[in-house]
């Protein structure tokens, strides 16, 4: 069955994200594995090769790419080759904060941020959860208090990506000035620059995805100018949830293909070694296990694909994403959990890619809102 | 996410499909399984409505359609109304007999058959497995025999559709005169009327599908003429492999509609019904039971859908054909059975829709190959 | 690992419920099935075996046993023989009915009703369930109400075992007048005798376990002896908490019987077939899927001796047997389910004892308690 | 239902290995987690406890205790405690090495070796596993040839636990001269200490476990006594099977009490965590995940334990022992994946105990035969 999601303009495109893969990141990404941490030049090299920003209009310094599937493209060869940890903190800077200046920003603030963002000068997070509030963001106690004509921020995000190495953040802070149980309307949301009063922890020691460094944040009376304010007061949730689509859907995308590397990545250890004399692939369990591997990473790239379409239709509600990334996320960490299996001992080993994709897999039901929670929007559209 | 299989004439003739079932089928149905038996004007009724024999070319009495999409139409209306046994009636002998007359049949032997075919008044089987022989169609040892013109055929089938009722039925018989393990070109093809020596057993008493008759076949040199063999001789086995493809398909998609449907009562039964005092929805496990049975269903809808369209453009292979098999028939056994189990004490009750899909699908992951031959396909194939 | 649970005199035991299914039910089985109908005459029959009532005490004509180890013995043979709903019969009226009789009923009831209850001469029914009301027994409307020194009963029961052939029920009714949300005290137990006023429904269509009838019960002012009323008014609610633990443990001992059997089926029906040339125990993949059945009725079976021993020691609580009711239920859907794929297209055919057990074990994870309950009722007790 | 396992001795041990992980390892785990090695003091200082083996007879200056019991506690101490990489040291040196010691060696190599093995003076490796060769172990290619009163070993092994920081190893080595594929008395066992030509690598990168060091070990011509080789000149593989029901049972060992450790974790994360606004446990479905850990937690401890008592009574067979760590194994990676999923995003951060018991758990399934062999075996022996 052919893909038919693709056409000429995109495999074009895949070739300068297999190039960039190869070029800049292989051979060296071991290392930052170590380091727990994405060199700086590589976020430049990317914004060179045209790589960050995609959807930023041209005025702005961006393609002005709006069909996801070039997205798609990307994820799918950072992910073939490996490079997960890169895919995940692209995916911060371009599925997470890009679209909240898009969307909302102003065109000062635009003016001012995009051209950064695309030229990969500027690396960004996404703050959102706060230790006591993980998927459930009303109870983020964040605050951002006026001040004459900025704000003054003040509060501690954890579990955010890109937050050691950061330079800035999209923060949702709550303006309400109370503190019982917040409403719809008790939050904003705000761009802010690494400045006097913000600072982070040291990186978490992840389970896989070791190079995106994942830190705690910390903002204690931090200036933020009303101009980094994105969109009006009081609507940072209706802009987080007008967003979830985009953030959930890039999460089965990546997912997805992790689904398919693992196949391979299993498919090429059984054809390499024997055991009892025999080639892996003759034993029929082994066979058995490639079969479903490979079925199910079609399924679920039958549905991710369709999916990516309803998205570029703009169609895909946040209730469908959420059917998208509970699937993939889910079919990620059981697919890989089987590649695994198929490596033995290897796949104990965290050289070894089918390792990689396993430890990252983990964090797929969980980052970008649980599974718990998509079942819980899908269950309560019903 | 809107489905993108169907265009307007898919629709009319849905219209076509679901009033065939209001009017002929439901309120009788029940009857039927009682009885073991769909009776013979439903059949008639059926071609007279133009919903047998879609695919027979018009100088045969047909309507040429070769677009399978109204093949799911039916299947789908089938299902949803729950009339599983017609479902599966229809597809024995559309699905896995037609292709073998039209594809293999010579001029002759099409005008013979296939205007009855198209009318209903007569009803077909086919009769390949035995009792030695599941899936191993290699050990076939019902064998026909030359005698002048005609063919002496003399053997045993068993686990045959429409087999108590049939009026013929498309025959697996070894035709190389040998005795020991057959090869490849060891098989031949007939079309066998029910005549002397041609008998049936008792059907069998079935886990559900009991409207549909299910028995064995028994031939005692029954005679048949030379212009009712199908293609050549010794091509038996080759032209089975060759409609692997539609046989495999029609069942994956009748599988993935009872996925839909088993979300559909699920969801129907729980918003009717309540404990504790509160909505059975209320519940949160029954919730994410729901989730995850939509979210199934749309997965295995997107996989289906898009392997009927490489069916239509001829590009879906006997191991494509064998993963969407396999998928849609395994989820269907854990949609209908996790449906069930919302449904309470009312599932394990046969009136009700839930248990007739429960019982149906069961038979699912066996019937036209199990899903050990479909990973074994599938892993050979790799 | 040699089995620890019994000793001499069950094993002795044993005997005496082997040649019962022998010698009574092996080779009428079948007809029973069709009728839907257990005959009276086996339940006198397994009376004068000493079968029936083995707690009853000695001075009302049983023998007195308060070892479960014996239930054990006898479910485990009945499940053996292939004669699953003789097992659910005799367990309705051993496990359901007697446990209250004995614990609660008064000395002038249990010599009224116990030596019929051991001769067999009375078959029971136990009927809390009602259209309105599953698992969820506080929303029962069966009404008691004083009349003189009698009771009028009122109201519909539902899945009620032995319904339509029992000659009376334990009947859990609504004493206290009201027709708000019930309370914990709001009901009492009844020993109910068809009488006037008392009938019961055609037996369902179930899908398993034919021949235990169920059906639903109405009694429209049935009027009740208050010597018939079962211990204290208002006390309903809590003898039948107090008699959770016999219920639940005595299906999680059928279950983990299907999980041997099933596993003692699929291994003797891949001994005796071949496929494809070779022996199906040839096939690593039907070797794997034995040894996981294996296992799963080894483990299962130990979780289960070792709650039959708390049981006998009076230490299994309300919420352990639920533990083991889950686990053993859930076990013998999956394991049967497993076990007839292997069987491949005879699996399908009630004849065969492996349908019979998986049709069976579908009721096991909702009668009693559903797995859900049983989850609630862990989860409660954490 | 309380636990039948220990008697009062057992549990003062207990007293003795929570006082042992309390003062010598907490607070220091951490640390060696990051340096990928357990300190030399840590075995000395378990050999001062008398927690090193424990099987070891008195004359040789242990406390000759061949109660599997004992093991049985400290593996669950060290797993309760969260420092499983020192249960899997320990285990490899007691449960992997000591047991041909004592079952095949020398009156001489007893002495020389065993008060060394129980004082922790030296680190012991059980070296059979190579590069071409995982659960295969005919296809182990290390050769020993003879050279006067001499063995030279040469060759390569890999997944060696305690390989880098090791003294000693026993090392399965081919003795019969052949390349051919060998046969079942080919090989023979070595204890082979630390000295010329015996080198390691870098220990690897593995997913969890992390302070367990695991290493390549190359020998090239070392020198070894035949005073110190095991048992007879070609039994060796008959004498690894005929300790494989130690070897598996111990995995099941660790593996039972890391599910009774998920369950404890996920359950104190839910007590202490809200989300919108309730506790965790308010939540249905947290409620019956925590349900479904308690219950296979309680599953997999009863089939273990009864399997202890069947090791501990001499009549637990391999391939019962392959039921038992077949089953565990895979009970502690789905558990423990479940229970990390309740810990959202704590759970992927290493720290916690339940990211490294997930961690570990993943190695359970191919450590000591995979889960494949496990089955094979058992499938073999039915």
């Amino acid at each position: 069955m052919k893909r038919a999601l693709f056409e000429e303009d995109h495999e074009q495109f895949r070739e300068l994200a297999i190039e960039f893969n190869s070029r800049q990141i292989a051979g060296k990404y071991a290392q930052w594995e170590k380091e727990h941490q994405i060199p700086r030049e590589v976020w430049q090299s990317a914004g060179e090769n045209g790589l960050l920003g995609l959807a930023v209009p041209e005025e702005f310094g961006g393609m002005g790419i709006d069909d996801y599937r070039f997205r798609v493209v990307l994820d799918e060869e950072f992910v073939r080759s490996g490079h997960l940890a890169v895919a995940l903190a692209l995916h911060l800077h371009d599925d997470l904060v890009l679209p909240y200046l898009l969307a909302y920003g102003s065109q000062d603030l635009k003016q001012r941020w995009l051209p950064r963002f695309v030229d990969g000068s500027t690396i960004t997070s996404c703050a959102f959860t706060e230790p006591g509030a993980g998927s459930d963001l009303r109870g983020v106690r964040t605050k951002a208090v006026r001040d004459g004509e900025d704000w003054l921020l003040s509060g501690q995000k954890t579990f955010i990506g890109n937050g050691a190495h950061g330079d800035a953040a999209v923060v949702l802070a709550r303006t309400d000035g109370q503190t019982s149980r917040a409403g719809e309307d008790s939050f904003t949301l705000f761009m802010v620059e690494r400045s006097e009063g913000y600072s982070n922890g040291q990186p978490f020691d992840k389970m896989g995805l070791r190079a995106s460094d994942t830190a705690e944040l910390f903002f204690d009376e931090v200036r933020v100018s009303d101009a980094d304010r994105i969109g009006d007061v009081g609507r940072g949730l209706a802009y987080i949830k007008e967003q979830l689509p985009q953030a959930r859907l890039a999460i089965a995308v990546a997912a997805s293909a992790i689904c398919t590397a693992a196949f391979d990545q299993a498919l090429a250890h059984a054809g390499e070694r024997s055991a009892f004399g025999q080639a892996l692939t003759d034993f029929q369990n082994t066979r058995f296990e490639l079969a479903d591997l490979k079925t199910e990473a079609h399924v679920t790239q039958s549905f991710v694909d369709r999916a990516v379409l309803a998205y570029n239709a703009g169609e895909l509600t946040a209730a469908e994403a959420a059917e998208v990334k509970l699937w993939a996320s889910e079919s990620a960490k059981k697919l890989t959990d089987r590649a695994l299996q198929i490596h033995g001992g290897y796949g104990y080993i965290m050289e070894y890619p089918i390792a990689q994709s396993f430890t990252a897999s983990r964090l797929l039901t969980i980052f970008g809102g649980t599974s718990e929670i998509m079942r819980e929007t899908i269950g309560r559209a019903l």
